[in-house]
């Protein structure tokens, strides 16, 4: 039996809260944090013996093996650190810092107090995607040739969110860029990347883009294209497509409803889902087994600290790039 | 707060038993029966205060407000009975039993009690289904004409099932006799039925077709043609499709993942869902809440024994048509 | 070099007039004849030798081969029996006559002179129902279980062409039984057929119907279901899906064009192809080529006058089923 | 009546010669040539007056109003340049010439003799990529933000071939740079290009890549993605995708049939249509018909000789892009 103490009881919190009470098994959650009353009512629901507003209590907890941190990105460090003096396994919400200097940091005391870090890229165990992942493991598509990602958005997060997201690179590409390393399982070599302020000028004031375009060559000649905009008038729009010598591969978006309307005016289909919530929500459930999985079976875990800094890097990469307006060497950043 | 009693932790119970312990709120478990000790220890997990292998006991529990029967068929009414008498709101499984007159007798006690009974047709909360019900309903197919329903299961189920289960139109078309009537909202004025035993010759020597269909004339002219198979190779097919002067609208399989590959032979795309546990797990959820919210609301019932009975109805003649080889009227049956 | 004479030249009769000119070799148009005018000057545009208002001309031209016949049906026993001994190769749009007696003098006469007789059910060659033919042949479905086609017009046509035609199921559903007959390859054993006048009352003034369902019975036990309409608000729908014990197969409609919309109410796609002469310009083509090359190899003739005979068959059963409301045994017929 | 001379009646030169004689009213062709006796035998088919292997034949032809150059691309500008002396109107597959001085010119002499020219970008016409532009200019789709074209072959074409190509970006991407422009209706600020050689290691060899990947900034801030390679293993592979602010729509590619076989591996489609000659027919005979029109009613033409200026200078942008690994501006060819 994994005991587990949750910081952080908010939307995405919640969610790994009820998964782990309902719908995983040989596990526990011994304790609740959240600094408002909302959250620990929450957490109060589903039996948790202890609730409180002191993360410390969580974190010394002496019978609790396994930490998540789901609180905003600004304490995420911090608590990693406390997590991992305290011998703790963490499973982390992504990212760990927007600060470069503090993610090595705090993946160094993570090494040095030899504890397990998940970072939580949940769409790497998205069921479509991870078709897309096994496939190319089979070799089902042959030799990668190129990767088109899309993300986009229903509507932009408020301005106030924004200012503190680290921009649309950091905050939004991070989760392509992630994809674009599992997929490919390779070394970027270069980075191209493009953005713009089309969608809300407030965000151009705030000094961010809300559209953005990059372009990845890998050390095997893979490229992989991401495009991004904080807003799609037709909804939340998540796809991959891999193309290699023996076929291509996509995940479309799920939609709503099986529905077809056929009228006058043609064929019509349901909508996309709403967003990450519903179109994640499976994801969210795997990637928590997952995390239970490896710790009971002692293995290592599947989404790394490494693997948090290595996307972070990329978003570096095309933030150089876009303010340069150049190719960005990757071996510029190391 | 409405507090329930579980009789029987089965397959079905068990999904009851989680929605209504972590997905409703408003709601509380009281009670859990069920004769072998795995159902049991299922309910245990939830915490449900009284686990028990005595339904009476659930039956009489003086602070239960309903009562879900999730038995085998053959003790449905028998349960339905002493629940009325004790007062209790009702949730059956379908059907409430293969006699007709037991059927009836029993629908004679519920109403002479006054409770209110929600039988289990799922598949009228199904989202794609239920886009059907409510587009017919807002006008948009203008007026019905004809509607075809498919249902076919990926594998016969045991022969000692087929043997107790009173036959496929009884066991697997009163689902698509219910959608055919709550579609159409009408009276059936005639009924065709043809049956085969195609798939398994176990299945014709206990007396059973594994291959049927139905043609139903409303009073309305309207007229829904149902196929239902025990076997695809393809797996688990259930869909609708409505016709009508304004347009037409599709209920289609939903399928495991969106992945499309695509090689020299062709496109691929995935596998409809396995079961109707999957297929279904939403309606199961969303039944369930239906059932709460007429009780907390002191609504009428969604779906009601009467509308089980009608349902029942049309499979009688449907084995009647089928046997004797010609268009039986509805009338015949009254 | 086969010469051809072409008899009509009305909508139909261009199409075959064009074809042949244009898009098959090894053939030669020498003779066209049209009553009226327009008719004569589209054969003049593809320099057709003897352009003319006389049916004998052609019937009886020395040096032509074959005889296409594509005037109104009330000619088409006539032109094939005096093409038949004239010694002519026939080519002849269903249906050869309304009257079962007329058909099978006709055939008599055919036999008789030993003449070869395609009948243009151009459905057969159709790519997408011909896919589902060879692969039934090439056991890709396994053993067939049941059928399913849908025809449905976008709009019925004038009263005046109704009251001619024979009526829904010897003029619109004569293209179905065909196709059944073609899929499963086998007798028909018995009948049912339900039809409604749902759509324009002056067609049901007429006697006739604009909404039918046929259920066919072959003897070994294959289910074909048959759904027409005189009028679908989504265009013209032409659909078949073929259940066996390996897989299934359908035959969707094409669309007007690949076009995916999508915006906040979800995915538009394109429209069905207008009606048949865009649904089925392929076909024509098709049928024509089988046609010629028949000739060329002195093949037997892939559709037949025989095939014709048994459609209608199924048509006059069907309308006896209809009136009778009763299911009707083939050999009632014979 | 429009009077026509086709020179040069290869693989496309047949496809405009058939539009132009069975399917295009108003017009006629007078004169056709080329080298070799095959392209000849299939004009003399058609019954063209006058059939020749010398080009002045045609292009000084007394009653000729519009010529066709259908040739390989190395006499593509001699022709025009004739042709235009002579007054006649042009219709002249793209590209005008591989050297940018030359294609300079050859406009300049088309312009000084004041004749209209029409370059076959055949896509443009394409009615699926048509209905994105017609969508665009209706404001169904808002603001532009981005494209993403995909163009693959099924397959290489020889080296041969490859080396007198003017290499990937002026051969194949020259298509998608049109269709970028057309599109877009803006200037094009800045390119960035990258290509590899992926999939035949000859290519490389003869100094080209395969695979192809540009990214064009236009000036309104509208991201344009191409993606090309010269062999995909699933067929010809054609796509369009533009995603404005009021939606986003696709142009998928078609499919040879539309059927749907379902086994237990999931549901399996038809296959891409082969290459451009099946997927493009209709465009063939569109693009004809527009040049055609645009000469009946004395319209400008629809694609113009600067239109393919200004995709090739796309073209070399991505080249010199590519070569050093850089963003280039526009500004920097002019």
């Amino acid at each position: 039996m994994i005991k587990i103490g949750i910081i952080g009881i908010g939307r995405i919190g919640k969610i790994h809260l009820e998964n782990l009470c309902t719908r995983i098994s040989g596990v526990k959650v011994l304790a609740a944090m959240n600094p408002s009353e909302a959250g620990r009512a929450y957490a109060t629901q589903f039996n948790v013996p202890l609730v409180t507003a002191n993360a410390d209590e969580v974190l010394h907890h002496p019978e609790i093996d396994a930490v998540l941190i789901c609180t905003s990105t600004n304490m995420h460090a911090e608590y990693i650190i406390k997590a991992a003096k305290a011998g703790k396994a963490i499973f982390c919400e992504k990212p760990i810092d927007l600060s470069l200097e503090k993610v090595k940091e705090t993946l160094r005391v993570v090494k040095d107090c030899n504890v397990p870090l998940m970072l939580a890229f949940n769409q790497r165990v998205d069921p479509n995607f991870n078709e897309i992942k096994s496939s190319i493991e089979a070799g089902k598509l042959g030799t990668l040739r190129s990767i088109h990602i899309i993300s986009r958005d229903p509507a932009p997060p408020p301005v106030s969110y924004i200012k503190l997201s680290g921009g649309l690179f950091l905050d939004m590409t991070i989760h392509d860029f992630d994809m674009a390393n599992y997929l490919v399982n390779d070394e970027v070599e270069e980075v191209y990347a493009k953005g713009f302020n089309l969608i809300d000028p407030a965000i151009g004031e705030a000094g961010d883009i809300d559209s953005g375009y990059v372009l990845l060559t890998y050390k095997s000649k893979v490229t992989v294209i991401i495009e991004n905009s904080r807003q799609a008038a037709y909804g939340y729009d998540q796809r991959i497509e891999v193309f290699g010598s023996k076929g291509m591969m996509k995940a479309e978006n799920p939609l709503k409803t099986t529905n077809q309307f056929l009228d006058g005016n043609g064929v019509h289909l349901s909508r996309n889902l709403d967003f990450f919530i519903d179109r994640y929500e499976t994801s969210y459930l795997l990637e928590m087994k997952a995390f239970i999985e490896a710790l009971q079976q002692q293995k290592p875990m599947p989404i790394t600290g490494d693997d948090g800094l290595k996307a972070m890097l990329l978003a570096l990469a095309a933030n150089k790039s876009m303010q340069e307006n150049r190719v960005v060497k990757m071996s510029e950043l190391m």
